[in-house]
C-alpha cells in the first residue's frame, strides 16, 4: 500500500493566503453589494510596463515563425537575462556575481520552496519571526519542523527569531546555532530594512558556525534610504554562505506573468560539493526553465525605458505607502515600514487578535488586509496593509478606516 | 554546519539531456564547419499555431491596461482552461474527471518531478525499463531509490518492468509488489502503446495491491489507433488508483511556453486523506500558477481553429515518424515505434552499446539520437530518434543515415 508524506498532515490549515482568499469570498458572496478594498495579499495592480508588452509582443511574433522559434530553454535560463540581471543587479553595486551562477525560474515562490530540496532533513532552520510563511511551511513539508504546537501557533523544532516594536522588528542572532537562516530584507510583512552594517554580522555569523543564509530581496527595488543593502553580496564573505532569491513580481508587476532567480555563488560548498551543482541538478531535472517569451520580458525590465518605466510603477506604489502610513499614523495607530517596503505593519487597537481585526476590518470597513499571526508567532497582535491597491481604493481604503 | 541532501551525490553522471547537449556542443566546437541535425532530444520544430499566437497577443494587450490586467493567478489555474480541459480531454471521452480535478502548471516535467512530494520517502516505486529519466531521477533525489549499481546501470531498491523485443515493449505486472507504478503510454522512449483491455490489467493490480499508477499521457496526440487509450480514466476504477499527467509540449509544440496539468480525482485516497488536497497544498505553497498569457494560449489549442491547426503539426511529425521509420526499416535497421508515438525506437547494429552508437552516429553522420541506456538498463542496445526534426533535416538524416 502506499504511504503519503505524513509532514503535509502536520500544517495546520491552508496556505495563510489561500484561507484569507476564502474568507473574502464568503463575504462577499453573502454580501455582494459591498464594495471590498483588498490591500492583503501583495498582488500588483498596475498594468506591465510599456517596454514589457513590447517584448512580449515581439517575442510572440517569433514563437510564430520556425526561423525564429524558441523550444526548450536553456536548463539555467537564457544568455541574454542572465547576463542582464549580472550586469544590472550584481556588477553595477560592486558585487562579484557571474552570470553562471544565476538560475531563472518561473518565481521566488517556486524557489523559496525548491531549495529545500538540495539539503538534508536533518537541518534546523531560523526564521524571522513573523515572515513570509512559505519558508516554515516548506520546511515542514519536508519534515524539518518537529511538530505544530497550537497553543503556542509555533513549530517545536524551528529557531524563531522575533522581530516586534522590542526589537526595532530585527532580529537578534539566535542563542541556539541553526543551519540554515532565512532572511528577508526588505521584510516581508513588517516592511522593516536592515543596514549594511547589520547585514555582515549575519554574514559573518554564518560564515563562523556554518549555516548557510538564504536571503530573500524580493522587495529591493522598494529601498529609498541610502545605508539598507539591495543584495547580501554587498557584504564580504556572503559568496561563502549566501544563497539570495529574486522576483520580478514586485520590481515590474510580474505576479501574473512568472519570473524571478536564485543566485548560488561557486564559493558555497558543503565540503566539496558546491550548493551550485546541486541546484543546477534539480533545475535540470525538476524543472524546463521559464517561458522564452517571459524570459524576454524580463530582459526589457532591463532596458532604459523599462527602467524608468518600472521605477515611475515603483513610486507609484510608495505614494500610496505613504499614504496608509500617514493615514494610520492621523488615526491614533501604531505603524512601522513602508519606507523601504510596499508593506505598512501595524498594531491592531484594542488588544484584538490578528484574525479578530481581520473580521472587523472586512466587516465593518470592507477591507481585507492581512493578520500578523498568520506571519509567526510574534505576528500575533499586529496586521499587515499592502501599498499594491490603486491609488484611489488606498485613499477610499483609508478614508473608511478613519471612520471606524 | 549545514547539511547536503546527500542522494543527488548518488546520482551518476548529470541528466541525460545536459550531458548530450554538452557532447553535441563539444564536438560542434570542435567541427565547426559539420552541419548537425538533432533528432535526440524530444523538441518541436515547428511554430506556435496561429490560433495560439493570436491568444498570445490578445492577452499580451490585456496585461498592458489596469482593467484587464491579471497578477497572481488562481492556485490551481484559470477556471477557463480547467473547464475546456476536462470538456475536451475527459468529458468528451466518456471519463468522469471535472474542472476542479484539474491542476494546471508550468509542464509535465515539473510535475514527474513534484509529484513526490505528496509521498513518503517509504514507497516502492516501479517503472517500464526504458523510460523518461525524470521519474527515476527524481526519487532518487528524495531517497526512494537505494544505491546505483554502477555494473547493473540501475538502483537497488526500484522495481524494474522490461519492455524490449521479448516483451513487445510492454511491461508485466511485477512479481515483487510495488506501492507507485510510473506508466507512460504512448511510452518514451520506445513510442510503443497498451491496448485498453491491458491498461485496465493495471487499474485492477494497483487497486487489488494498493498501489497508485502516475499516468504519464504526454504523447496522447499522437495516438492512431482505435484501441489505444487516450487517458487512464478510460478504464473502470481508475478514479481510486491514478493520477495523469499531461503536456501542451507536444501535441501544442508548447516545449519553449511551459504549461501541463496533473490530474488526481477526489477519489484517490490513501485511509481518510485524498491526495487531491495534499497536492493542492503543494500547488498552494510551493508554486505561482502558469503565466496568465500562457493559460489562454493553452484554452486556445482547445479552440475549433487550435485543434485544426495543432492536428496539423502532428500530422506533419507522423510523416517524419513514418519517414525515418520506412528508411531505417529500407537500410536494414530493427525499429518500432513511431505509428502512434513520435518516437522511433531502434537496435543497435553490430552490437554496439547505445552511447557508441550515439559517438557513431554523432561523428559519421552528424545525426543526433538518444542512447537507449539513458533510459534505464533495458534501454541498453538500442536507441532513440524523434520526428520533431522539420521534414528536410529528416529526410537529409535518413540520407545520411542510409550512407553510412
Amino acid at each position: 500500500m502506499f504511504k503519503i508524506n505524513d509532514n503535509y498532515l502536520k500544517l495546520p490549515g491552508s496556505y495563510l493566503f489561500s484561507t484569507i482568499g476564502k474568507k473574502v469570498a464568503a463575504y462577499q458572496q453573502a454580501n455582494p453589494d459591498k464594495e471590498i478594498i483588498r490591500l492583503g495579499i501583495g498582488d500588483v495592480t498596475q498594468p506591465l510596463a510599456p517596454a514589457v508588452i513590447d517584448a512580449l509582443h515581439k517575442s510572440v511574433d517569433e514563437m510564430g515563425h520556425a526561423e525564429t522559434f524558441h523550444g526548450y530553454a536553456p536548463d539555467l535560463g537564457y544568455e541574454f537575462l542572465r547576463s542582464a540581471i549580472a550586469d544590472h543587479d550584481y556588477k553595477k553595486r560592486g558585487c562579484d556575481i557571474s552570470a553562471d551562477e544565476i538560475f531563472v525560474s518561473d518565481g521566488a515562490k517556486s524557489d523559496s520552496g525548491n531549495i529545500g530540496d538540495i539539503f538534508s532533513v536533518d537541518n534546523k532552520i531560523a526564521v524571522c519571526d513573523p515572515v513570509y510563511p512559505v519558508y516554515v511551511d516548506t520546511n515542514a513539508m519536508a519534515g524539518r519542523t518537529g511538530d505544530y504546537i497550537p497553543e503556542k501557533q509555533a513549530w517545536s523544532n524551528v529557531v524563531y527569531m522575533p522581530c516586534t516594536a522590542e526589537t526595532n522588528f530585527a532580529p537578534e542572532l539566535p542563542k541556539e546555532t541553526p543551519d540554515i537562516i532565512y532572511l528577508c530584507f526588505p521584510n516581508n510583512p513588517t516592511g522593516s530594512t536592515i543596514t549594511k552594517d547589520e547585514l555582515q554580522k549575519w554574514v559573518d555569523y554564518a560564515n563562523k558556525v556554518g549555516a548557510v543564509i538564504i536571503y530573500d530581496a524580493a522587495y529591493e527595488a522598494y529601498i529609498s534610504e541610502p545605508d539598507v543593502p539591495h543584495t547580501i553580496y554587498e557584504c564580504d564573505g556572503a559568496r561563502t554562505c549566501a544563497i539570495e532569491l529574486r522576483s520580478f513580481s514586485k520590481n515590474a508587476g510580474f505576479t501574473g506573468v512568472r519570473l524571478g532567480f536564485t543566485v548560488i555563488p561557486k564559493d558555497l560548498k558543503c565540503g566539496d560539493v558546491t550548493l551550485h551543482s546541486l541546484w543546477a541538478r534539480r533545475h535540470g531535472t525538476k524543472f524546463n526553465g521559464a517561458p522564452y517569451i517571459v524570459q524576454r520580458a524580463g530582459e526589457a525590465v532591463y532596458s532604459e525605458a523599462g527602467q524608468k518605466q518600472t521605477g515611475e510603477q515603483i513610486a507609484y506604489y510608495m505614494n500610496n505607502a505613504k499614504t496608509i502610513l500617514e493615514g494610520l499614523k492621523s488615526a491614533g495607530y501604531t505603524v512601522s515600514g513602508g519606507v523601504n517596503a510596499p508593506y505598512i505593519w501595524l498594531k491592531t487597537p484594542d488588544k484584538m487578535t490578528s484574525w479578530e481585526f481581520f473580521d472587523y476590518l472586512l466587516e465593518k470597513a470592507n477591507v481585507v488586509g492581512t493578520p500578523g499571526s498568520g506571519f509567526g508567532p510574534s505576528g500575533e497582535g499586529y496586521f499587515r496593509l499592502t501599498a499594491f491597491g490603486s491609488y484611489e481604493n488606498t485613499v477610499k481604503a483609508l478614508e473608511r478606516i478613519k471612520a471606524l
